[in-house]
């Protein structure tokens, strides 16, 4: 195997041009899933790929939605692994890119290297294609993989991934024996070193919406004129006094009975696993160590690490996505009286609690205070789940990811989530997500790269495939 | 002056394709104040109109926003006539249009008759070219007018009129002594009946915004991603509680100290005109009566004609008129906790309110309840005010127009306002608002039309011409 793992090496090296082409190919076809522009031609770009491999089942999965992919590829191996993959991206503000976002142009960025510059170079089309050059690679080697291939993409990640928890009930008698799911990702940070998260909060996306239509008063089919709010009872003011008896803020509190019953305080081990992360960043604010802050100011300044950590980690969140009704345009007042306005949240809740229990506590509690009439959409609705730390399949790829990075961290949860926990949650599958070597940033945003060529610490795009290619082999052996 | 009456009449109809023409050139020129497109080319054809009518004084005056207009056509008469027009128009959504809004189309309409279509053809732009094209028939064949007219024109009506009082204020001097403000509209309903409003109710539009900068709270300079609000504070929660302390929507009652205080009942006339216009309509009910009403279901149904109408016309509102933070598109959540949240009020205010006093009661009863940091904007503060039906300028008026119509409602207030009514409130000066005949409809939606030839009981362009030129007299023999 040590011979073919030079060989694997050096087919990648000399097909490096190639597969960097391949890679901006798959680039330049958008796969925008908040306007849909490209989807389909993307999911076929893909299934095609996923055909020239020589996958014996490669099926488009249509939904009222955007189509996932299903492929297998059967290797007469011992262990299946399950390969997660988005093919959508957000979309492009091209105004603010610093080069046309579907040429997936070639830059220098000073102190990185050579790199892609695209929606998706980071998240997280690059990298996948990286993971299927690999696969190309170890095929054309040795004309078979050590391990079956149980391919499962979706193009409504963005979306929140309305259809994956289908998918996955579809095949899964296919899926459930599985040794693993490795998601492809750029997971170095600029030093090169790596930050792993073993586990995914559960995300619970809901959309309430008040309607006169539902609620029997005020505007109904069209909006009023605002004038006639002294007569007519307004949708807007009836959503805002249904926020009101679901949190309150001063205190930062859920008031929707039983929404505590299922949170649990940390485990003497995850208290360890705190402290330990407490320690390992004890001289960095901890509003720069946990992501999405973004140089927010916070009444819970005074938290120490370990305080902060845990309510990261361990503690649920009540956010409003998004609030809309009536005229939001510019100072140009449109005098209305909204027959419609709704609200959206993301409330991310730690292991133990089913987002869907959530979501069913929170219709009852509408429903108790007399907001029985607002509609309440589930959006999304993916469960907390974790992958331990000693599994073998984290072992592994720990094991492996050593011989090339200096030092590797590993979170026990990530404050996000996505549908990829199901497998875990449902079948007690390990999942690494965004687990492959390689640095890419700006993700989702102007300017997102993913670096390709590098003299500096990064892996360049031969090493990030050599080692989904060597991973395989560490799997088999599992 | 009956020769002349009929003179007049007689230049009017020798006259007629020319003032359409003029009409529809001043309709096909945009002045769209909600994104600025035309307005400085119309504010410049509206100077060259009244530059051509022979006014002495014709001034652009500037402003933050968009241009007014000043014009003085000194006739060396007793009286001086105020002319107020707002020359702006609501945005035309054209793929909703029946006909390209800027050729203003001339279209028969069944039941109505031959109409010119374009926005602006009712709310306001056409009546006012046929108020102009009247004084220059006085003009042509009398060589001067019995009045002197101020025109005080403003295009930013849709903006809520921010700069007029201004301009009221720049020119108090020449102003106060007039004998009446008219502003030219089409008032005739479908059956050629006329309803006109004596006054106005007050409108203080307010924009309220929660931001983490002033609050030093939450995300600050761009938003953070939703799952850090388990950790840091959420500006549009900050907002949701601060709108909960201002209104409480199942008693319809407004929690800010000191906001009743202002509130007087009907007096015994009031009362008297209520009872009187509650009989008149008593074949209907009162939500099909009272406009912007739109179809909506209220929890005031069971409420009489008479305590309808008292809560229309002399009663506040409290309407939030559009409200908007974080992600508002469709389906497809972008993960956001949002670093700023607003909503915009507008609210209507009888007789005996002082607006900007209520704003003050607002901004004081924020800071009191904790929500300092929360910005408020007045963005229009127009006070309420009342023409008296028995005001000598009105009664001109209905001697007038009751030659020609068969029946005229007068409504002692509207439900709307507007910066017109600085002009009782400040000098006591009677206002007569859309106060001309002719019939349009649709105003500010596609297909916005004003009726020009008809053979029903719907005045004509050139009756519609002949009714102003004939009111100056009337209003020269105060």
């Amino acid at each position: 195997v040590s011979t073919d793992r030079a060989e694997v090496a050096a087919y990648l090296q000399a097909h490096k041009e190639e597969n960097i082409a391949r890679t901006r190919e798959y680039l330049r076809q958008p796969t925008v899933s908040s306007n849909g522009r490209g989807i389909r031609e993307g999911a076929e770009l893909l299934t095609g790929y996923l055909r020239e491999l020589g996958c014996q089942e490669v099926t488009l999965l249509e939904t009222a939605g955007y189509p996932g992919v299903w492929a297998y590829l059967d290797s007469g191996a011992k262990h299946t692994l399950i390969s997660y993959c988005m093919y959508d991206t957000k979309p492009a503000r091209e105004d603010l890119w610093p080069v046309p976002p579907f040429a997936a142009a070639l830059e220098d960025l000073p102190g990185l290297g050579r790199a892609v510059l695209a929606p998706g170079a980071k998240s997280r089309k690059a990298p996948y294609i990286q993971w299927l050059n690999a696969l190309r690679a170890v095929l054309a080697v040795r004309g078979k993989l050590p391990v079956n291939i149980a391919f499962l993409a979706e193009g409504e990640e963005n979306l929140g991934s309305p259809h994956y928890g289908d998918f996955i009930d579809q095949y899964r008698d296919r899926l459930k024996g599985a040794v693993g799911c490795l998601a492809p990702g750029a997971c170095q940070g600029r030093d090169g070193n790596v930050e792993i998260h073993l586990g995914h909060k559960g995300l619970l996306y809901l959309k309430l919406t008040a309607s006169g239509r539902s609620w029997g008063r005020g505007p109904q089919a069209t909006s009023g004129h605002g004038m006639a709010q002294t007569l007519v009872d307004s949708p807007v003011w009836h959503l805002v006094a249904a926020l009101n008896v679901l949190y309150n803020p001063d205190q930062d509190r859920v008031l929707v009975p039983g929404f505590y019953d299922q949170l649990r305080p940390p485990t003497a081990q995850e208290s360890a696993e705190i402290h330990e992360l407490a320690t390992q960043f004890r001289d960095l604010p901890w509003q720069k160590v946990l992501p999405g802050i973004a140089g927010a100011k916070t009444s819970r300044d005074m938290l120490s690490h370990e305080e902060a950590f845990e309510r990261y980690l361990y503690g649920p969140s009540f956010n409003i996505n998004g609030i809309a009704a009536g005229y939001t345009g510019p100072g140009s007042p449109v005098f209305t009286l909204p027959n419609e306005a709704f609200a959206q949240f993301d409330i991310r809740l730690p292991r133990g609690y089913r987002t869907r229990e959530v979501a069913d506590l929170i219709r009852r509690h509408l429903d108790a205070e007399g907001f029985g009439d607002i509609e309440l959409e589930v959006l999304a609705a993916h469960d907390p789940a974790r992958t331990p730390v000693d599994s073998p399949f984290v072992r592994a790829w720990d094991a492996l990811i050593r011989e090339q990075v200096k030092q590797v961290e590993y979170w026990p949860y990530s404050g996000g989530g996505g549908p990829w926990s199901k497998f875990t949650s449902d079948f007690g599958i390990p999942v690494l997500f965004d687990a492959g070597l390689g640095h890419g940033g700006k993700a989702g945003g102007p300017g997102e790269f993913l670096v390709l060529e590098s003299e500096g610490p990064i892996a360049d795009s031969v090493a990030c495939e050599a080692f989904y290619a060597e991973f395989l082999d560490r799997v088999a052996d599992l």
